[in-house]
Order: C-alpha cells, then structure tokens, then sequence
C-alpha cells in the first residue's frame, strides 16, 4: 500500500466532539486492529501525512507519539515510523466461529427458564425527536451538572484517590458515600442510619431486587398496590409469591381491611408510583400500627424522595420503625442522573449483612470509582445545589403542566392531588382509550403513557395515562397539551361521541341567545372544579368585573372581566388561562350550564349556584 | 458565634490529597448541614479567614464564590457573607426513627430465605500492611492508567457525550463500548459476534448470574469442575440444581465418562479457576462433541483470556460454537481495574434478549457513563497498550514465583503447569496442614489461600494452596517465598515430621562424607523434576564445570560450577538459583540422593542417573 493512500483510511471529522488528535488515533489504531495496516508498514511523515489530511503537523506528530509510546507503532532511527510488530497481541486469531442466526439457539430451545415478559413501559426509541415527550422519568441532559461532575470525577482519579478506592476491602461500600448518604439525604427523611444499615446498589432496581429476593418466596403473601410498577409485580412473580393487591385512592394505598395474612407489603408513601400522591401522616401511623399487628415486612420506596416542593413531604415511615420492620429503598438517580445507577437500601443490620451477601453473588457491589465520585460529589455540596435547581425547575415545569391541563381541559378529565414529584395522573372519561390516543398524538409529537400497564388487572383503566414533565422544557408543556387536547377531540369526535353525557335531571339541554346570556348569567356565582379537583368559584358582577376563588382555602385568586358578542359569552383572566380572552357559546341544562367550542363540542360545566340574585347562573 | 472562632471549625489538612480550597468547601457545608453554622450567620472576610487559616487570601474567596453560586452562602452586598437560609432543604426533620440495634430485627426474624453464606475466601482487609499478600486477584494499584482513565473521562463528559449517553434508550447498551468489546476483544478471541449477541453487564459475576438464572432451575444437572469458585457452586445452589462434580487435571476438568445427563457444563478452559491449568485445543474439539451428544448447555468462563503469555492461548470454546449451545462470559476487570465492575456476556442472540430483561428487572443496565468511559478508553487504544504492559509485568512476576518455588522448594510441593495467568496452585506433602500454615505465615507478613473452599469436599485436600501474584511487586516475590519456605520448615518441625519420606527401596540413608561425595558425584548426571513438573539434567564434569537443561526439550539451559568444601557440596549456576552459591549436606538412599538444609532436613532430591562412569551420581 503506497503510503499516499493512507491518508484516505483516516478520514476526520470536524464537527465532531472529540479533537482532530485522538480522532486520528482511533482510526490509526483501528485500521491496524482491523489488519488494513500490516506490521512493519511505514507511515508518512507527520509533515506529509497533515498536509494531505489538511491538519497541523503538529496534531500528526502527537498522535504518533502516543502511538509509539502504546506499543501501536514503532520508530526507526533515521528511518521513519511505522506499524509495530505485535509480538503479543496476536493478531486476531482466524475468526472461527460460525454464529447460529435461525430463530432459536440451543441454548433457548434447552433453557428451562424462558423470557420474562418485559414490563417496561415503551416509548420510541428516538424519543427526543418529539417536541412533547410526556413520559415520565426520561432524562433531561441539560440538567446534568456537567462541571461539577468533571470536578468529582478528576478529584476521584487523582493518585491518592486511586489507591483508597482501588483496595479490594470486599464488599465494603466506599466509606465517604456512605457517610454522606446518612449526613445529606437520610437525615432529611427522618431517618438516623449507622454505615451498616446501608447499602449502596446498582440503582434502585437492585435494592428492589435484593429485599424481595430476600423477604418473599414462594407462597409468601405479598401486598402490592394497584396500580403500581410493573416491575415491581415482575419482581414478587419472579420469586413465586402469592400476590394481594390493594387499591390506591388520593391518599395513597388503601387497607382498610388491614394486613392480616400479608408477609410483605409493598408502598410507595412519598409518592406513589405511578398517580404521584401522597400518603398523610396519620395514615402511615395506622399502617406501622398494622404491619406491626398482623407481624407485616414492608418495603418503602421513596424514590422521589427529595423532590416535594408544593407541600413538606412528611418524613419515612422508615423513621418510624421500631422494631426494625421496614426496609427502605431510594436513588440518586433522580436528582443526579440515571447515568450513575446509584441506588441505595437501608435496614437493620443484620437484614444488610444478609443483603451484602446476596449483592456480593449476583453483582459484587457497584463501582468504587462511581462510588467515590459521588461521594465527592455529595461533600462538595453539589448534591444539594443540584437538588435546589432542580426543585425550581420541576416545580415550574409540574406547576406549567397543571395550568395547561386546567385550561385546556382535554375533553372531562381528573387528576388526583399531588405535593410534587414530575407527573400527572389524568382520568379521562370512561369511554376513553388512552391506547388509542396514544397513537393519535403520537403523529402530532405528544408521547404519553397509558395506565393499563400499571394495573394488576388491565381491563377497566383504558381511560387513563401518565403524563411527565422531567424531559419537557417549561416552554413546551402548554403547547404540548393544547396539541394533545386538540386530538383527544378529535378521537372523541371519529367515536361520534362526546365528551359529557347529558348532565343531571332530564331537563333538555338550550343553547343560549344572547338575551339568555345576559339574563342568566348577570350577577351569577358559578360553582366548578379546577382539574385538578380543587373547588372554583366565579362570580359574574353586573359591571363586566370578575373574581375568581379556587382552593380548599380559596387561597388561589384572580380578577377578570366578562362580557357578551352577540351569541357568545367571553372572559378574560388577569393570570388564569394564560391571561387570554375565551370566547364560547353557552348550552344550560337544569342547573348546569356547558361551554362550548367553535365545532359546538362541551369543554367545560358548571353549576349555577342559587344566589339572592334570581335564577342567575354562569362561567369559567 | 464570634466570627473569630469559626476558624477552628474548618481544619484543613496539608498533607490531604484534596486541595486545600475544596477541603475549606466541605468544611463550610458540613458545619451548615450540621446546623453548626445558623442560617444568616455572617462568615469572617475572605482576607481574615484567610489569615486565621494560614491560607491565601484567594482560597477563601474561591470557596466562598463557589458556595454563593451553590446556594450554600449569600451575599449580600456591601454588607458580607453570610449562611443562607435555606427555604427548600429543610433543615433536617427532627431524627424520629429509633433504631432496634438488637441480635435479630423484625425483618430478620420474619424473611423467609436466610442468609446465604459467605463463599469468597478471607484475607485480612488491611492486606496492604502486609508484605507478601499472595492474595490472586487483589489490586495492585499502581497499575491503574490513571492518565489514560482520566483522558477517557473527561471525554466522556464532554457535552456532546453527555447527550449522547444520557438519552434513555432503555437497556440497549453503549454502543461505543459494544463495538469495542466486539473488535478488540472476542476477535481475538477467536469470536465472531454481532451486537444484539452481546451484553455489558455489573462485573463477571453478574454474567454467571444472569446465565445460572436463565439456564438451570430446581432439578437441573449441573456439571461444576473440583476444585471451581465456590461463588459458582453458590450461584448453582441458588438455582436448587441437582450439581454433579467433574476433577480437575492438569489438562482442565476431565469428563471421560461423558456429559450424559448433564444439562449445563460450567467450564473455565482457557485458565482454569483456581487451577490456572489451560485445556488443549484437543480437549475442547472433545468437549463440544460430547455437549452435542449429551444435548449440554455450557457457560464458557473465559476471566483471565487475556493473559496467556508462556504460550499461545487457544481460542475461546464459544469461537466453535456451532449450534449455539455456548454462553461465553468475560471481564475487563482483570485488565482495567475491579473499579469499574464491567463484563460481558456472549451468547446467542435470543439468550441475549432474555439476559437483557432479566438484568433489567434486577439491576438495569450498568452506568452509561462508565460504559461510554470505557468504550473511549478502548476506542484509543490505551485497552491494548494496558494489556501489553500487563502482559509484561505479570509475565515477570509469575517467572519470578516460580523460581522463587524452584529455589527455596519448600517441602516437597508440586505445581501444575500453566500458560500465563497470575497464579500458582500448590500441592505440598499430604501430611500439610494449609490453614495451619496460613496462620503460621501470615505472621511472617505471607498471606496464601488454603485450597479447601475451592474444593465440594473439604476432605482430602488440606496440603493445597494458591499463590497469587497480582498485588505483588517482583522485588516481593523472592522473599516472600522464601519467607514462606522458612515458616513451612518450622511447621514440619513441630509436627516432628520430615518432608520427604524415605525413599525407594528399603536401602538405609547415608550422610555422605567429603571421599564419599568425590566418589559418588564426579562426573555424575542427576535427574530429577522442577517444582513445576518438568525434567531437570545436570551433570557434574570432572573439572568442576556443570551443566543444566531443563524442560520437555531442554530448552532452559545453564552453565556452573560444583565443588567439594569438607562435607559439604557447594554449587553455583550463572543464572539458575539466582546465581547464589549453594552450600548443602548430602545423603544417599539407594540410587536417590538428597541434600539437607543447615538443620539437617532434606530439602530436595534427584535419582542419579547410570552412566558410562562407573556409579557416579549426583544434584542441584
């Protein structure tokens, strides 16, 4: 091969991330591992060899040292560089190998345990293609905290670092991670942990996986909420468990019956996975109160853990624990970045030991290096800088995703109650088919996840889905649910059907004139529910003002003015609704009035409350 | 708090491997978090903190900078710095948890699958403190490329790679490092696979795991090899399968009575674990035929591939695969760093698809980013050039121990023969106690492994130990051994017993005089064995010369000298025994000899050899 050529194997990008230098290497060395470049071929000078590939002699010359200071290439006093003989390395023995492409191996055809069905919601893999990606839990990659991290990283790779972390101590966990998961997060949650109630895990999934592994098997009884991760019903079907589930209202899981017969108990009290809300403190009381009656094992996930910021998120039941019942699952994950899988379980003692053990066989334990660095990390503050920012920026982005849904209210929809967290739960009407609505919105750029999944039992959850902020820009998230609510009224108008049924009493349903308008509507005080659940209250003055109340406490309050075009009743917020001008027709049936968009579908209703003013009755 | 004393919390320590700066960091959040330093408490100036601390000036005011864009202080202008308060973290919800600190807890006492024990062999966690730790396998860390890391880390942080990794795609892996591992690894191996027949997983073990879980259940035939990791008989347990024993030879596990009925064969050909034997190309070409037959899955355990440098390593069982009935797994640990716990699995590619959900559903997939890490630090070519410099320095250390054996033979030991590797496997006289001698040498500064936990059966095999060498400086090795000898010696003393029974024939022992050692040994050839089994010649010349060749093909070659001091034969080779001069008493049985240590013990023999010399014979 005339050396000319060469320059045409190592083609360089200069868009690319890495530098023009290491990029040469990697093609030098790749050519070379591929047997394109044979031992004791010489390579042009640096001089030549830049000059055809248009970069600096010099990049060439570096790139070539390194080169021959790896073994790769050699020098040739007087003579040149050129390919090293790779005494060695041989170079690759023929490849013998045939590979079996047909449809099953041996091995599947022979192995006794078959595929476990995947549990895993799905979502497109080119995911960030789509300008509205409400899936719950996908990574935002401009919150990673890219400097602080390098910092980390360079000071957990510096000499003396290198020989703490690379000491084989067995399946110790790194010292200084450990201390600063019991200083920065587990005091937060209430709950004082000493270094061997503590393990750090590959993710949180494996302190999933080691607790059931270790507290359920086969005929154990298992509590699940319902509905819940599925991997976590993958998890207790995995280790043959008899599975009881219960159901999740807007105070979390319900147990009214209480825990008799159950051995273990799953529960998410921080914020429930899938819906998001949270347990009170009163009932996590009766739940200890009844784990500790009927001898129950419970398993806290508090995987959210740090991220209540519209309400104080009441500390772990962990905290309350005790006689050493509960064993407690979090993550960094969620804060730091799911590129880590840092997860971590804290229990009793001697439930750690037996855990460790378990870690140690199926594992050994995660990473020293990731260990180390995100215990520097941690005791540099970052954590807790990251976490800060993080709060404002979910809390704009769930507080964006409320208002969106309040105002668009895609056909009649219900979310539960929140504290934080990054998701919705949206209950749309029953004949909604969020499976159905997932492929429509999908071509219009809206991902969403339907809930079926989540359920134990699949049938009767097809009018519900999960929406996520954690991977939506505050910008996009109103768009994101005028263009989902634009296709649920479309999916809803293909079914011929409409969203509200026919309301209350038989009274027939009249679209309202202008002069009904004005006479029902003048001086009236409309009774609502916000979206979320809230009560809302309007009331309509005679002058065109209007105030707005809405809250348990009324302590959520805006100004507007109202008025009448022609047939149609319109209104404008100071802050609600975006502070834009609504414009609708009006239907009244009985007590209730319905607004209406241009193709005359209801969007919305009220009650007309009875007011010392007539019959008046009224709006959003 | 006058601002004066609060110098006295931030001690900084000069000798630390962190700088002074990020050190005066954590110091500020620590005493926050812990409440020391209240919220709104003014910190002293920059220029006196500076001074109290006997730092600069600018340190103080970096670290204060640091902390006002970290949220940790504020500033407040004109005015100072001070502690901010802190609205969100709230300041850590009182401590409620009481901790049960009794023998067994709540979860402990109820958890159906108890602890399962411990099968990793034990060695003192501070082995550093110890001179001639022959642990295998421990770290040594001053082989870690901290640079070439460093160099990979910080490209993989550069923004373009944070996006890149960062985007979840679920549990597909980083395709950099699949490439990587595919190109530079297996084709070496011998091994032809295509992504979707490769998976990254947390270290070796979880690969084993993955793949005992998959392919064995309650009531599976396992065929384990004896002596094997006792980490793999636990992961076979786990399964509850039925494990049937195969012996292990210097040719690796026999298995003449065929696999019949055997549903997995669990087999480390290349290096044998703990053995370090190598299975002939023959013997493989054999086994697979007989898997074929027998209808045997076989997990291929293929840790140390890499390092085969007294001989050519044949390639990988699973490179002649032909009906994939072989799952082949392997670690880049051995190479790297156990820091970074990555390894892989190969197999088939619907086994891989079902590999990749169960790993899901127990831990997810490794870090992204030390995925990434790894595929730049491969892509670079700094993988070979590390693999190149171990090659060499294990190369040097493993001759070193096995000279080091040859020389000081202590007792009468014998070793298997390997190919490369970082160990040697130690068969002593029947009557060696190893766990008495662990003990006995660790307070010598020698830590060795007793053979027994290897073994299914403890009986029978407690005069086995390993010899490893991997956190063993070359300088080391030598007296380490030698150290080893002199306590095992002592030991044989004890127990009153001598190493060498007596030999052959009932032919009565004879102390050689200086006439009878003239008589017997001028002119003699003496055969016998190296420590390591091969056949040693030497012959004593008339005028003192001596010559030695050693090896199947007398391939080791040396030139000495021998001469008669009083009683005493004294020898010196050019570079065999170090080149030291030897100085030994002699006894004859028969046609054996035997030289004695300064105690009288016999410490080596040969058998001389019938010559054309009358009955000349003779030694080292």
């Amino acid at each position: 091969m005339a050396s000319q050529s060469i320059a045409h194997l190592f083609r360089l990008d200069r868009e690319a991330k890495t530098s023009l230098q290491a990029q040469l290497r990697t093609r030098i060395v790749e050519t070379i591992d591929s047997g394109v470049l044979p031992p004791g071929l010489k390579l042009p000078s640096s001089r030549k060899l830049g000059a055809q590939l248009g970069v600096a002699r010099n990049t060439v010359s570096l790139a070539y040292q390194e080169l021959i200071a790896s073994g790769h290439l050699a020098s040739r006093e007087r003579s040149g560089v050129y390919v090293a003989e790779r005494r060695r390395l041989s170079p690759a023995t023929a490849v013998a190998g045939t590979r079996p492409r047909e449809e099953s191996s041996a091995v599947m055809r022979r192995a006794p345990q078959r595929v476990i069905p995947s549990g895993r919601l799905r979502y497109p893999p080119d995911w960030r293609r789509f300008p509205f990606p409400f899936i719950e839990g996908l990574y935002d990659r401009t919150l990673f905290p890219i400097a602080e991290w390098r910092e980390a990283s360079r000071m957990a790779l510096a000499v003396k670092e290198v020989e703490s972390w690379s000491t084989d101590t067995g399946e110790a966990d790194d010292e200084l991670l450990v201390d600063q998961l019991r200083q920065k997060i587990l005091t937060r949650r209430g709950i004082a942990a000493s270094a061997d109630e503590i393990l750090v895990t590959v993710g949180e999934q494996q302190a999933l996986h080691l607790a059931f592994e270790l507290l359920c098997e086969t005929g154990s009884t298992v509590g699940l909420e319902d509905p819940g991760e599925p991997d976590v019903r993958a998890l207790a079907h995995k280790r043959h468990a008899d599975v009881r589930f219960f159901p999740v209202g807007d105070a979390g899981v319900e147990f009214e019956d209480g825990l008799e017969g159950v051995d273990l108990f799953y529960v998410s009290p921080s914020r429930q996975r899938p819906t998001g809300v949270t347990m009170p403190q009163a009932m996590r009381e009766t739940l200890l109160a009844q784990a500790r009656e009927a001898d129950t094992l419970i398993i806290e996930d508090d995987f959210e853990c740090e991220l209540s910021f519209l309400a104080d998120a009441p500390p772990a039941l962990k905290s309350a624990d005790g006689d050493g019942r509960v064993v407690y699952v979090a993550s960094l994950s969620k804060v730091l970045s799911p590129g880590l899988r840092l997860g971590f379980l804290v229990g009793p003692a001697d439930f750690i030991r037996a855990a460790r053990r378990l870690r140690d066989l199926t594992t050994r334990k995660p990473s020293p290096i990731t260990q180390r660095t995100a215990g520097i990390f941690l005791s540099l503050g970052h954590y807790d800088s990251m976490l800060r920012r993080l709060f404002d920026i979910y809390e704009r982005r769930l507080i964006a995703l409320r208002d969106a849904l309040n105002h668009y209210r895609p056909l009649s929809i219900a979310i539960p109650p929140v504290t934080g967290g990054t998701s919705y739960w949206v209950r749309g009407p029953a004949e909604l088919d969020a499976d159905a609505l997932r492929s429509a919105v999908q071509n219009a750029g809206v991902l969403i996840e339907p809930a079926t999944p989540f359920f134990a039992e699949a049938q009767g959850h097809s009018n519900m889905f999960r929406l996520g902020v954690t991977s939506l820009d505050e910008a996009h998230i109103r768009p994101g649910i005028e263009a989902l609510s634009r296709e649920m009224r479309k999916l809803a108008d293909r079914k011929d059907g409409n969203a509200f049924d026919p309301a209350g009493d038989d009274a027939e349903a009249k679209l309202l004139s202008e002069q009904d308008l004005r006479r029902h509507l003048t001086g009236a005080r409309l009774d609502y529910q916000t979206v979320y659940g809230e009560p809302c209250t309007i009331e309509l003055c005679e002058d065109g003002r209007m105030t707005g109340r809405a809250g348990y406490a009324q302590e959520d309050r805006d100004e507007g003015r109202w008025w009448i075009e022609g047939d149609h009743w319109c209104r404008r917020w100071t802050a609600w609704a975006y502070g834009e001008t609504g414009r609708y027709r009006v239907e009244k049936e009985g007590s209730q009035i319905f607004w209406l968009d241009p193709d005359g579908r209801r969007i919305d209703r009220a009650s007309i409350a009875p007011t010392a003013n007539t019959e008046t009755e009224l709006a959003p």
